[in-house]
């Protein structure tokens, strides 16, 4: 399935139609297109919806940072989007992917790598790459 | 896969793990745990998630209502839990349920029903149930 953008118009409407909260923000959740694993959530402003949307390349907003975080700009670690679907009351985006690489930070390929067990935190995967490697000095 | 809920000192360990937000809030995602769907958002106190993982039935808390919100005790549409899973920044959990009927309110099985489409956003399901069978003359 190729990602096809909106037009201007179409775009414009639709981002009119989605309630970002007071901070401006929506929940972001990504899953990859054809496993449906689950890989993270992040949060996007309008304009990095707008982005996303018309580029076809996943832009979060980093509430951290305060900034637009183009997934994979420094890791290399991009998501290119299959489709992104709405929920029912507007406030929340579910993103079909296809991760390149891991999507976690720690370099696994799910941030939701930790199961609430009957003892305790069960880690469920390693990390497949060193995080070293994605971020270089940073890590 | 039967669930299997923590021993009291394993719970009250795991929930310090936790970062909730300023309101005391985690973002919660739910997904059907056999077919992959991703079913709805919503969000999670501390009392919402240790009831959850005590029970294995899932409690969110609404935030327009300021309370509670045992998933389906109005509508019947409960789910199960079969395992959570904490993100690597501890602020999101991923609920792996058996959705007993649809999650979503409009009675469509996901709240995640409409696409950005190219022209416009595109109503991706309709609903399997009468939202008025679901919640009487509320709806």
């Amino acid at each position: 399935m190729t990602y096809q953008a909106p037009t201007p118009s179409a775009l414009s409407t639709m981002l009119d139609t989605v309630k970002f909260d007071a901070s401006g923000l929506i929940a972001a959740i990504a899953q990859q297109h054809d496993t449906g694993e689950v890989l993270m959530i992040a949060w996007m402003t309008r304009e990095a919806l707008q982005e996303t949307l018309e580029t076809g390349r996943v832009c979060y907003f980093s509430r951290s940072r305060q900034k637009l975080w183009r997934k994979g700009e420094t890791s290399g670690q991009i998501q290119h989007l299959h489709e992104a679907r709405l929920d029912c009351d507007g406030d929340a985006v579910l993103l079909l992917v296809n991760q390149i690489g891991v999507a976690c930070h720690t370099g696994r390929r799910s941030c939701f790598y930790r199961a609430f067990g009957p003892d305790g935190l069960v880690e469920l995967t390693k990390p497949e790459i060193d995080p070293k490697a994605l971020y270089g000095k940073q890590a």
